[in-house]
C-alpha cells in the first residue's frame, strides 16, 4: 500500500546521513498523501544502513498505525501535529545536524546575516519557547508540534515562507511541499547555521540584512516573480 | 578461542576510525565474557588498516594474557579495572575524539544542554580529579581507571545512567553492556561536546536543561518505560 | 558550438562540490572565450549530479544567450560584468562557502595573516560595499558585478593580483586566467578564510604579514620572477 | 636510481591530500638516503592526483638535482637545512594544515594540554621568530630552515623530542627517522592544533600539563623504558 510514499520517505531518510546532518539515529523523515490523510514515517531506532524501504510505518492523520510491523519513529505525533497544522506542507524532517542544534540548545533564532539564508527564508529561523514541565510530562511529541504552531501563530509566520523551526533545547524541524524539498532546508539550515556562527565569531554585534536584499532573494526564488531555476513557480506548488 | 568475542572486538574497534573519532593509533575498544572473566583487546599500536580479528589479545580479569602473540594495548589496566568496577559493563571503548579531548583537557565536564544528551545521559558527562604524581608514576592506567571509580562512587553515578568520562587531561572512556553500545555512545559523545562547545560560544552563560526534560528525554530511551526504538528495554538488558 | 568551452565550464562546476565548496546549488563557474565574446555557464538551479556537459548555457558578452534549452545561472548578469571589466580574466566562479561566506556576511576583508594567503594574493582578500536599495531593487546581478569593479577600481586592484572579491552580505566570487585556476582560488579562498578565523580566535590583534614576506611569496608564484612550479610564468599569461 | 627511496617519498606525498592534511598543492614530503647523502622530494606544483613515484626528484646535500627531470619542491632548500642539522632525521615533511597553520600565523607556540600531545612531544611545540626582510629577500628557504634550527638551538631542543614546528607567519614542519614518521606527526600535530584552539575556547587562562604526566606519556612511547606498541625502540631507531 502506497509504495510510491513509503519509497519518498525512504529516500528523504537516506539522505540525512549522506549530507551529514545526522549521526547514529538521532534523525526521521515523513512523506504525507494528504488526500488519502496518511503518512509514511521511519520506524524508530532502526539504523540507516539497515533500513528498508517496506519498513516506513503507514500512519494516518488521527495517528492510527494503518501499516508496518514495526514502530514509528517516537517524533511520530510531532510529525503529525505539524501536518495538521500547515496544509500546505507534504514532508517533515527532523535532525540535530550540530550548528542548528547549537542554536537550539542556546534558545537563540538564527539572525539572518546573508543571501544564504535569504534563499530559504523571509528573515530569521524562529525558535520556540521552552516545554513547560506539564507538557512535558504529558503527551511530550505533540506538545512539542504544539509550541512550533504557537510560536507561528504568534509570529504570523507562513510555513513556507519559513520552512524550519528551531525547538528551544532540542534541534531543528524543517518541512515542505515535499518531503525531497524538506531535506533541502535541512541541508540548508545546518550551513546557515553554520556560517552564522562564524559571522557572530567575526562581528559579535553583527545585525540583520537590509530588508530589501532579503525580499529580493528570497523573491528570487519564491512566488510569482520567481526567476531562480527552471520553473520557479514549483518551489511554492 | 572465544573467536566470537574477538570479532566482536575487533568491529567496534574498526568503528571507531570509520566514525572519525580516532586518527592514526589513538584508541581501543575491548569486549568482556563476564561469565568466563575474560575479555579481548586490541593489540598495541597496530594500525588500523592492518589488524585482524584473530590478533585481539585475550586478557583475563586478573590482568593475564590468555591468549595473543601480540602485547594488548596500554591502556588495558584502564579496561580491566572498568570491567572489575562496573558489574553491568561488556564493553569498554578509549578514543582522542577531537571536542570531547577538549572538554577533557580544560578539565571541565560536559554540561547538558540539550535533548541529544539527554537521550544517553543522565546527567552531565562527569570529569575525574587530576591523578597525583604519585599515581602517574606508579601503576599509570591502573590509577587511570581509580580515578574514574573514585569519581563514580563520590557522585553516586550509575555507570548505566551515565556510560562515559572524561578523564582530565587525557580524553574520554565510554562503555555499555556490549561494545556496540559502547562505540554508539563514543559517537554520541563527541557530537554532544561539538554541539556543547558551540553553544556556549552562542551562549556563554548557558544553564543545563530543566530536570523534566533531562528525565523525560533518559526515560523515553531507557528502564520500564522506554518506548523509543523497535524493544526499547534491550538498552539496559 | 563551442564543445570544448562548454566541456570547461562544466568540469569546473562538477569540481566545486567535489572540493567542499558547494552544498546544494548554491553556486556555479563559467569559461569564456574571449575572441568569440562567449562564455559557457551553468543553468540555473540544477542539482550537480544531474548536470551534463552539453546542458551549458552559451551567453555572449551583451548577455543574449546564444545556445542552450535552460535558462542560465541567475548569477549570469554578475559574470557577464566580471568579463567585461577585466579584460585578463576567463573565468569566474561563486560559491557560498563557509568560511569565506562568514567573512562576507560580517562586511569584512580577509586579512593577510600568512604564506597561504600570500601565495595566492597580493593583500588582504577585498570586500565589497553593501548594495543601495535602488541597486537591489534594480538590475539586482548586474549591480552586483558593479560593486565589485567599483571596488577594484578604487582600490586600484590588479584582478590577477587579487583573483577574489567577498560581496557584502553574500559571498565570494573568484577569477582567473582559466575557470580551472578561478575553481583552484576557490579552494584556496576557502582554506584561507578558516585559518584566518582560527588566527583571529588565537590572536585578536593579529596584524597582517609584513610587506617583505608578502612581495616574496607572491612573486614566487607570479610574474617574471616566479620559480615555483614547472612553468611558473602560465600563472599570469 | 634509488627506486626504493623515491617510491617512499611518493608514498609519503600521496598520504598528505588523504589524510586531510593538504589542499591543492600545498606541501611536500621528502625521505633521505643519508649513508648516500641524496633526498628524495616533490616537483614542484605538480597536482597529487597526477603524481608519479618516477616523477620524485633526486637532490644531494649540497642542493645539487642528482636525477629528476622535472624542479623539485620550491622548498627543497628547507629541507636540506633540516637534513644537515638534525642527524638523526630521516624524512621531512611540510604541510599547510588549518590549525596548525593557524597557530603559526598567529606567532603561538602550541601549549602541551593534554596526553594526546604528550605522546608526541617533550613539551609545548615551538614557533620560531619571524624572518628578517634581509633574510627573507636572500635565500628564503634555506633562511627558513636557519630559523627553524636556531629555535632548536636557544631552546636546547632534541629535535625527536620535539618532532615538529610552526615557522612564524607559515605553517608547520614535521620530522621523523622515516618519512613515514614525519607523515604521522604531521596527522598528530594537526589533531593536537584543533583541540588546543577548543580546549582555548573552553579555559582561555588553560596551563599546560604537569611535568609527571608529560615525562609518564612521552616516555611510554619513546626512549629505552618506552612499554607502548609491539616494539617500542623502533620509534627512535
Amino acid at each position: 500500500m502506497l509504495t510510491e510514499l513509503k519509497r519518498e520517505a525512504y529516500e528523504a531518510n537516506l539522505a540525512l546521513p549522506r549530507h551529514g546532518l545526522i549521526n547514529l539515529t538521532f534523525g526521521n523523515a515523513s512523506a504525507l498523501d494528504r488526500a488519502r490523510g496518511i503518512f509514511a514515517i521511519k520506524p524508530s531506532g532502526v539504523e540507516y544502513a539497515a533500513l528498508r524501504a517496506a519498513q516506513m510505518v503507514l500512519v494516518d492523520l488521527e495517528g492510527r498505525v494503518v501499516e508496518g510491523r514495526l514502530r514509528p519513529s517516537s517524533d511520530t505525533a510531532t510529525h503529525r501535529r505539524l501536518f495538521l497544522a500547515f496544509p500546505e506542507v507534504g514532508g517533515v524532517v527532523h535532525t540535530h545536524s550540530t550548528h542548528a542544534t547549537a542554536f537550539a540548545q542556546a534558545g537563540r533564532s538564527i539572525p539572518i546575516f546573508g543571501t544564504t539564508h535569504a534563499d530559504y527564508f523571509a528573515g530569521d529561523i524562529p525558535v520556540t519557547r521552552k516545554l513547560t514541565t506539564g507538557e512535558i510530562r504529558g503527551e511530550y511529541e505533540w506538545e512539542t508540534g504544539n509550541v512550533i504552531v504557537e510560536r507561528f501563530a504568534a509570529g504570523n509566520l507562513d510555513p513556507l515562507d519559513f520552512p524550519a523551526v528551531l525547538v528551544n533545547r532540542h534541534a531543528p524541524f524543517t518541512w515542505g511541499p515535499t518531503v525531497a524539498r524538506a531535506v533541502e532546508v535541512a541541508v540548508a539550515v545546518e550551513c546557515i547555521a553554520q556560517m552564522a556562527l562564524a559571522s557572530l565569531q567575526l562581528h559579535p554585534a553583527l545585525r540583520s540584512i537590509e530588508p530589501a536584499l532579503l525580499a529580493k532573494h528570497f523573491k528570487r526564488k519564491h512566488g510569482p516573480g520567481a526567476y531562480y531555476g527552471q520553473d520557479s513557480a514549483r518551489r511554492k506548488s
